[in-house]
């Protein structure tokens, strides 16, 4: 078996999508997410210029070898954009393979190691009222772990947040809006937010929360520790995480479970925070974390340690990645949660899904190999818009971590 | 798909050899090797009474799920009963599901990584002549690699070396046989041998040797040190493995690659020493290590910290775990070496065989699955015979490791 | 003195016990214990096709020697069925020492270090109210101590606790029973149990917990920290102990005392626990960990790091396990409490026991040996009958520890 | 004073490189390196795209407010791509500082802290006798420090050496060449090279080697001790440093001095190798590691433990990023080595250089900023030719480092 093609679909039904599509000589292709939020094209032109002329000819079931090509073969290894690259090649091998052998990816992964997969969903709101009221709703819907973020008093444009009457996305048109923050209204402020949630709500609901990188190691371990007695599925990303070490003093502090990853691309940004067991749940997405083939080594050196998933899965990644993740759920078992925000229904007129939310689980057929397709007429129809994610400045004008 | 059965086979061709055979409603049929060597019967016994009855009925593509059930399901984890139970279960399951998507193992480990495997043989004589010649037999036949053990002046019976004129086999039958043991003979010896190896046959042949485990570690320390300049492929289980912080005392003396784990059964008896980059070389056999599903975690994991594969490969394990080794070899990229002892040609009477030896290499063929298959009437005219490892003391009486 | 015979005898008074039956020439025999739940029949072939024979001519006396021989001397050291094989062994030579020199166990070990032996119940119950109930119970019996389980609100089958007008036994007839399990229910009520349990008992009873594996380390150090103001004598089994490290996790967060070792079989699963200081209790059985002769070690290492002893006691061990941990409890310094589930009537049909329950102690008498004995001819009238532990989901199917 | 635009150059005289050309209101440009090489229009799309709209109406004085704008400010941190075009950004905003203010960067820096910048030349052959010719040529020139590489017996294409009648330069035209390595053979042959060198050359050379990642850390612990008689200057890259502990057991086992990180692109790469005191010498080059800015704090952190600078200075980063290094080089106190492998004379047609070799040390001139132009028209002549760095294959056919 040969590839004979390879070609980069960029569509943007609602959103940017970057989509590897990779043909052989059996009539069988496969396809990969290579959506990188904000960087679209630099994967897009990695992927034309240096990947697609050497895989031509390759043998696509030889997938670890093809891996290490474009990881040890590359003299700059890691990092979003090669990575991302990486995992869209990863991805549609691994499609091309179930295709072939005519089973669905988890079957490939071990098989089901459960019935159902437990999905955490978005909900915020401008204020507390209307926080709490997104939260009812997101039960309404069946969800059973919700993520919650709330407008802070005196701030605009919280993170997570959307404004009045719109739908939370954080990616806008052009260039990058400049949002403000003041990390000490949030910190009094987050405890009071899940202090009322827990009030309403009761103590059987998953909570989660998303600090978004924006607390030293020691506002992370107060904020940890005075979440405490609301419970928390998790508190995640509390502090930026290039210096793993960061979150030592975050552990030592807080009992309040903590997650990360999200913007990681390799099992070298998790080696000190899992072999030290300062976090509890990896949230690298397949489309970054160099698809299946890598992500598998991570979750068995996870599964070590005591550490779950809970793989990052908002719309900025396409139903590809979110079906992969899905396959990759059901089969390993230190599967912890996975984060479920639905696509716009436009997204639906370009790709066709193979899973579907039910009671606060998901579940995915048995349509062979990763199991999601691309319509490419429809694609055509929504070309690339650029858009970004916002920055982020502390109310003196210092940039800081969005 | 469903297990409707499942069978233990026990059979003596030359050795004893534990396999179990699992059946489908499809007609498809697994093999896993169950051999632990002069234990039989009990891994025999623990199958058919506790592990037999709970198979049936189970969807056979479930391989994670299934292992977790034999593994975090029985209250008394781990040991090497258990363990082999456990990985004869995993590698049938590994066999049907290759059998059953019509392709061989490797492909569904991620493919083929490189174009042969490189492995090892043993060579070992009475004394320093006897040993040289038996590593110029071993070359004569093509091998790169060769695993040099000698007799030692004043010592009977040393591990590793046969009797005048027969074969080495260390499983004799009945009762063990007790051998005596000298460490400062042994340390005397060692260096010289492998001088006077380096200087008969030159600096490119590989050489690895094996300590046994009979090493304290300032002893082992010592001995690296001084074989550095011989320069050993590896130097083998130098100190016995129950206490993985003994290494640290070796390590930091020694530049001499280190190899352990063909009595290991987890990944727990390797955390310390692949965490802390205490060893080289993981030896753990698919057949006592938790099978494929269990070893391709400890693949990933020691993958992270520069740890390489050379699983143990010596002719107490049936050709069925040499062959899932192989397809293991071929598929994972942190691939070291293969311990390969050729089994007995009327092993071969009972197994059916798909790899070969070639010019210091080995090579597998496509069959789907595993790809070795057992002639259960062949098998019956082997009936089981007890035969044991031998037990060591040092000359003064003292029971040591053997 | 010389070993003549042995052999094993398998029986199932209300549930199955394995007994190591060792005859010597000078007419005294000794017995042992060698029960592992659900996996009885494997512990017996091992014994009986690999430890018999090669028993037979030494001398009983020479106990260290013979337990290396059965350690060191097998190549494929530890695990649950190789250490049950060699403590009944173990046990049963120290019960010929002491029928030889005509006196009971303790005083081999050193002699009565105490009057009497603290020892704890087990309580439990489907809700609050019978798990207040039982409490009740064991106080009026003359408890001092006592272990507290409770039905989950939300959950079937909770670990510990009987169903209705049932005795608590976890083995059942047959294949596992699959239970389901939900750790943030669990949680969420331990802490109101306990809570209540201190409200209508006060503050002098000795309070225990089992968690049974079941938490990650952080859960449990949540936990340990929520059950502080409650002042449990310890927590149990907090985490799987697989991985040692896992319990610096739980450690740097709470004061709450842990236990753990009960599915132990060895001083290696110990070696961080214990130089760390990570615990403060060691719960590994005398049938499991290695006999008399090994637990004598690691009751002095963890003399070493202020470690106390807590031996499992529940009815799945043999009154002969039950006699020498008493023994044991009686004569070393670091006694810390011991576990005492006691046997169904039916079972004194078959064991003629030595020791007795008095207001919340145990005493034992002054019988040779270990002082327990088997009744043959009653043991035939029960033979044995298949049973196993149950397995445990998560409520999504995920197969986790039980 | 604002950024008007900004426009990326892609010239390929002899080898391909990257420019970033910013315009200021004030008709003052600044140039900056973006050569990544192998993947130079992945860089080329991501600052067309993603950065030159952002940095329009910009105040390019506030480097630091820049320089975060999009390393904080872009949420998938680090890599390869991303740091190669903040670099360019970074280099390009100081040179317009310094063309603004009138004064060569190096004054921006601190000043002048030595008078001449020592450099080490490359020298190769394909065998022993090339090798030592090539020696004696750098000699000649005047170089007081050279790298020695060379052909190793048995092997096509090492690493660092040209063939026969041809200049060494790793990338070729297309696609990537597939090079073969056998460690065993290298291993024996790198000690006999330098003792030949040494012989020939005397022990006041400075002499260096590149291991170029292909070591595992104790076959790198071998080579550093093996070479400690021929006292290297610095032993580099000894082991792939995406684990930075790697070096942990290198360390512990030699004195020959180590360097790392010309794949490096931040600080994080180097938290644990500087804090433990892995290593001697830094090697991340301007152009990847975050421009001048970001190397000011790694270089400041590296003088707090005794570590000094030996920046990347071969032919695949463009003049620019020379100049900017030796200004760097110039103006810090724990400047330790530059690299200098002297550009093709057609390079200079398109850059305008002020800086020059003599005596085995380098000199820049007074231009203003870093002092490098760019004739625009010349590079047009030279359009863009996709070469690729080799890709390495064990001779089994594993996929390795190159």
């Amino acid at each position: 078996m040969k590839i004979t093609d390879a070609k980069v679909i960029v569509c943007s039904p609602g959103r940017n999508f970057v989509t590897l599509k990779i043909y052989t000589d059996q009539g069988i292709y496969g396809l990969g997410d290579a959506t990188l939020n904000g960087r679209e094209l630099a994967v897009a032109k990695y992927l034309e210029e240096y990947c697609i002329p050497a895989l031509k000819g390759r043998n696509p079931l030889n997938i670890e070898d093809i891996w290490h090509y474009f990881y040890r073969g590359v003299y700059w290894k890691r990092g979003a954009v090669t990575m991302t690259a990486l995992s869209a090649i990863d991805m549609a091998l691994w499609d091309i393979k179930g295709k072939m052998l005519n089973t669905p990816l988890y079957n490939l992964l071990g098989g089901k190691s459960r019935n159902k997969v437990l999905v955490y969903a978005h909900s915020n709101g401008i204020d507390l009222d209307h926080a709490l009221e997104s939260v009812a709703q997101e039960l309404d819907k069946g969800f059973k772990a919700i993520r919650v973020q709330s407008g802070i008093p005196g701030l605009d444009h919280t993170y997570g947040v959307a404004q009045k009457g719109e739908k939370y996305e954080p990616a806008t048109k052009g260039l990058p809006r400049e949002d403000f923050w003041d990390t000490h209204k949030y910190l009094n402020w987050a405890p009071k937010l899940f202090s009322k949630v827990r009030e309403h709500f009761g103590e059987d609901l998953l909570l989660l929360h998303d600090v978004h990188h924006r607390l030293t190691p020691i506002e992370a371990a107060r904020l940890g520790k005075e979440l405490e007695p609301f419970h928390l599925f998790w508190m995640e990303d509390a502090v930026t995480g290039e210096l793993q070490e960061g979150f030592r003093v975050v552990r030592q502090h807080t009992t309040t479970p903590l997650a990360i990853g999200e913007v990681f691309n390799s099992v070298y940004d998790y080696t000190t925070l899992i072999s030290e067991q300062l976090i509890d749940f990896v949230r690298m997405p397949i489309v970054h974390g160099g698809g299946i083939t890598h992500l598998q080594k991570v979750a068995a050196f996870a599964s070590i340690y005591h550490v779950q998933t809970g793989f990052h899965g908002a719309t900025d990644l396409s139903p590809i990645n979110m079906a992969a993740a899905l396959h990759f759920d059901f089969a390993i078992n230190n599967f912890g949660i996975q984060e479920y925000m639905p696509h716009e229904e436009i997204v639906n007129e370009v790709f066709k899904i193979n899973y579907r939310f039910e009671e606060g689980y998901m579940y995915i057929d048995d349509t062979p190999g990763i199991g999601v397709d691309l319509d490419e007429k429809a694609a055509q129809k929504f070309p690339y818009i650029p858009a970004s994610l916002p920055v982020n400045r502390k109310t003196d004008g210092t940039l800081f971590y969005w």
